[in-house]
Parts: C-alpha cells; structure tokens; sequence
C-alpha cells in the first residue's frame, strides 16, 4: 500500500479531511462541523477525531499532516497567532505540538489561502510554471505568491495578503482595519452587494426574476447566471468588480512578473463570465509587460486546492517549518 | 593589482562609467554626455570609449561589464527592447554584442533600477537581509524586487515596475498609458507640481521665499527645506506624496513580505521630512503584519546605487545571462 498523507482545512464553518498518496490521489474524505463555539482544545480534538476515524477507515495511518487555518500561523512552531473568524481568535495556541501529541505524527501548519496555493501549484497549473500568483476569491480575498518554484510564505506566513491591497485610497472600510482594500471592493459580498442594490433599484431584472427580488438569494452564482442570460445591471456589477480585481492582478504582475495568475475560490467559480473583464482590464494596466507574456486562468483543482494543499504542506512541512519556502520539488 | 570590473549607468542625460573592484571600491570614475541624439551606434561608441579611457587611466583592463539602461532588455541576449526616453527607443539594438566585440570582454545589461536595487543589495543595506523592495524616487518611480536573497527579473527583466501599480483607479494620466499609476502622484514632477500649485495659491509662504516665487525653482529640495521650516503648505504636498507613497510601499509588504523597504533616487534624497510620513502611512494600510516586522529606510549608497550595481552586474552577469535571477553572493 501507498504511503499515506493527512489533510485538513480549517474553516469557521466546517472542518474537511483527505487521507491521500503522494500523487494527490484521495483515499478517504470526510467533513464535519467545526463547532468553533468549542473553543481550540475541542476543536483541535474533533481534527485529530477526524484524522483518526480516516485513518481507520483507509485502514493506514499518515505519516504527516498538513493543516491550513483562515489566518496567521507561526510556520516554525506551529503556533496559531491570529484566526480572526474563530473565537478567541487561537491567539498563540500550539496547535500543531497537541496535534503532534495526539496523533504521534509531525504535524505542520499555515495560511488556509498560501496552503491553497501550494495546492494548485503542486497539483493544478502551477505544474507547469516557476513563478505564479493565486488570488482566492471568496467572502474575503487571499492569495499567494509562488517564485522560482517556491511559495513565498515570510516570517510569519503573511506573505500573499493580497485582497488587502489598497486600490481605492478612501475607499470602504476593510475588516483589516484599513480602507479600500481589493477585498471590500471584488469580494463575493462586494459583488452580491452591487448585485442587491441594482437589483432593488430596478435595473437587474433578470436576476430580479432568479433570486425572487429577494436580496437574501443573490449570490456570486445568481448574477453571473443573471450576466450570461444578458442582464445588463448583472454584467455592469460583474465589470465593476472585474476591474478592481484586474488593478489588484495588474500591481502583482508589473511588481514580480509570474507567468500565471489564478484566480481560485468559490466565487471564481463564475468562469467566464468573470474572467474576460479581468483579462481585459488587467490589459489596461500593464503596459510595461505584453500580454503574451503573462496568462490569467481560472484555477485547475477547484474546490480541491485546499486539501491538495494540505497533503503537499504535509509532505514538505519539514522543509517549511525549518525556514525554507515551500518548493514545488 | 585587484581584479576590476567596469560599471556603466547610461542615462537620457549623462552616461557615468566607473572601474571598481569585486569589493565595490571605485579606482577610477568619468561622466560623459549622452549625446542620445547620435542614435545607438553613437551612444555605444561613446560608452565604448569611456570603458577604454578609464582603463589606461587605472592602467588595468576590465574582467566584464555590467551595464544598466533606461527601459527593457532581454536580460539573456543584451538587446536593449525599448528605452522610452531614447530616440527611435533603442528597439532591438543588440547592444551587449557591440560593445562586447569593441571591448573584448562580456558585457550584461539589466534596467537602470533593477541594477540600483542590485547596488543596495550588495552593497547596502541589502547585505543583511534575504528580501527586499527598493523604490527608485525621481523624474518616474521605477524599482526592484529581492526574494531570498535574489534580485527578480522575470521573462523581460520587467519585474519590479513598482511605480506603475495603480493606487487611484481613474487618477491622472501615466507616461506608461494607463491611468493613476503611483508614478503619477508621488514623482519628483508629482511632488513639484502639488509645491508649485500651493505656492502659486499663496499657501506655502516660505516655499514662495526660497524660490522666489518662480514654478522653474521649485524642485523636492526647495519643498523639503520649506517643510522643515515649517512651511504648511510644503508639508501637505509632502504628506500627500507619502500617502501614496505609503500606500504602494503597503501594498508590497502585504504581497511578499520583505524584511526591508528602501527609498532610493534623487527625490529620497528629502530624507526624513518624507520618511517618517512615509512610515506612518505604511502602518495605517498594512493591518496583517505589525510594523516590528518590516523595516523602511532610506538607501544606504544613496546617488552611487547605480553604477555599484554595474559592477555587481559586471560580476553576476553570467548567470544571469543563463536565465538566472542575480543574487547577492
């Protein structure tokens, strides 16, 4: 039998799991609520619960775990030091030593979002270039930044923050504390809202039609449906975010030149639909660099880029928690 | 005799040439005017003769050359692709070859700035860090990009047009074409102008006094001295400058996380009646990595960046010629 890695995803909702080889093939998978209400010890306990229960059923324990979690981890020590989402916020909880403990295997930690990029680096586009961008589009936005083959994670794993890029000087106010950051502005909530308030105002029929009028039924997934069916208000919402999100692409590619972006999360999930206004704007901005010498695409591994991830932080945690950035290889 | 290496900084103005050994102590130095009117094959001729007068003046012949120009340059070939501020804009000339077949050594050309940021890398403040940004103030903001320890380059040596990252979406109109790039608020001509307008609105008293009243007389160093004597007016143009400023700067340290920002080119040259400005604006945009973990400063070899970069450039050429990105060692 293979050698078996774990990987988990830690979001504030749900807790995923994947028993997988080293090629990224999936023998088990689970998911379970996270109860973040339980606080880190319950939570950490339900993690290594999970890791057990795929252990037994895969019948083969990993030699490593790979975990990603929605903020800012000391990558060395496996110390969570901020989870704005989670209560408490697991300021300076050993996570990974109570793992390590529990389950008898090394286990090795970062941002759920650089995770993601590891993932599709390691098992999606990323295969095929040495220096890469990952935006994760989502209700916040993340990323990561890949150069020579290595995701860039810094001393504290914060490296690739790029949904808190400035675009709009006095833009809206950003969870982070700042203002006009690209997340408050090609956020999924950042387009729902446009989304909503063209809706209400009368301009959005087709989508007034999908989500009933009903604000609480507009997503991501109504207007692009609503855009592709020629709703003018839902097109005009998706440009408006397509630029903010193709000024954020432009400043990476004009600062570091990868070859690829990737844009990643469930709102790029809109395809299309989203991707031509960015390719387009992001022309706009660059002038330095053609565009034959940079692509943007939607990501390969989907969904799958956090757990892929997580088994590629597993196999190369060693490395990561010794201070190196995590290479491909 | 030590081994010398020769540096060539070629500027639309002046072309400065120096010899220098490995540990950048400069043996012998000239500047010539550019005389960019002659077209390429003047201006190499030119550059030719300089490498040569300044080898019977040190009597001792360069190893190599590095050179760093205006614009783009396919960093493998040495031909320069195009020098926005040169005649018929330098497109294709092979100029490595030429000169190489005039002096008889290999000769590697890199953009003006990368080669600066590759100057406070070797010998700056550079030396103690394994990633840096360096932001190159003057007539544009060019700049350059170090990730472990390495200056990145990318596909066309175009990595690290930091100046053209947008930070106001419909801002005034860039050289580059597109539109409120940082270039665009926070030049040399930026800064000038925001003087100039207050000074010509009565609001910038002690700026009106030191030049006279005259727009022609107001340079960054006439808006510095006034600001410092505490001049409002001088101080809001300043402060203007250094939120944007701040802004980019922020939005880099929240992408790749280096441990160092400098502030080079002649407009830095303000010192810190721009730095600390600079600073707070950085720590109000960068929420998710607190300020003990980054520094900015001003640049350390200061005017002399460039041509100490030309003779790191002259030492590292060939690998970078072979496709590498340069490092430090």
């Amino acid at each position: 039998m293979s050698e078996l890695y774990a990987g988990i995803d830690l979001g504030g909702t749900n807790i995923k799991g994947v028993l997988a080889t080293a090629d990224g093939t999936i023998v088990q998978d689970a998911t379970v609520p996270t109860k973040s209400y339980e606080g880190p010890e319950g939570v950490l306990r339900r993690i290594g619960d999970l890791v057990e229960e795929l252990s037994v059923q895969a019948s083969g324990k990993p030699l490593s775990v790979g975990m990603g979690v929605p903020g800012l981890v000391d990558v060395g020590s496996g110390v969570t030091r901020f989870l704005p989402n989670l209560p408490t916020h697991w300021k300076d909880v050993p996570a990974a030593s109570i793992l390590r403990k529990r389950l008898g295997v090394p286990v090795y930690i970062i941002n759920d979002v650089r995770m993601a990029t590891l993932g599709e680096l390691v098992f999606g586009h990323g295969r095929t270039v040495s220096s890469m961008v990952f935006f994760a589009l989502g209700t916040g936005i993340g990323g990561g930044v890949v150069i020579d083959g290595k995701l860039r994670l810094g001393m504290l794993g914060a490296a690739g923050e790029l949904g808190h890029q400035t675009i709009v000087p006095d833009g809206p106010y950003c969870g982070c504390g700042s203002h006009g950051c690209l997340e408050t502005l090609a956020s999924g909530p950042a387009l729902t809202a446009e989304g909503v308030r063209l809706m209400l105002s009368g301009q959005a029929p087709k989508l007034h039609e999908l989500a009933g009028g009903n604000p609480q039924k507009v997503t991501s997934r109504e207007i692009a449906a609503a855009a592709r069916d020629g709703d003018e208000g839902a097109m005009a919402a998706i440009h408006r975010m397509a630029k903010y999100l193709g000024i954020g692409i432009g400043n990476l590619i004009g600062a570091i030149h990868p070859e690829l972006v990737v844009l990643g999360g469930g709102v790029a999930q809109m395809g299309d639909v989203l991707l031509e206004p960015v390719r387009e704007e992001v022309k706009r901005r660059v002038k330095m660099i053609p565009p034959e010498y940079y692509r943007i695409e939607l990501s390969q591994v989907g969904d799958g880029a956090g757990v892929l991830g997580a088994i590629a932080l597993a196999m190369r945690g060693e490395k990561l928690a010794a201070g190196a950035d995590a290479d491909r290889a």
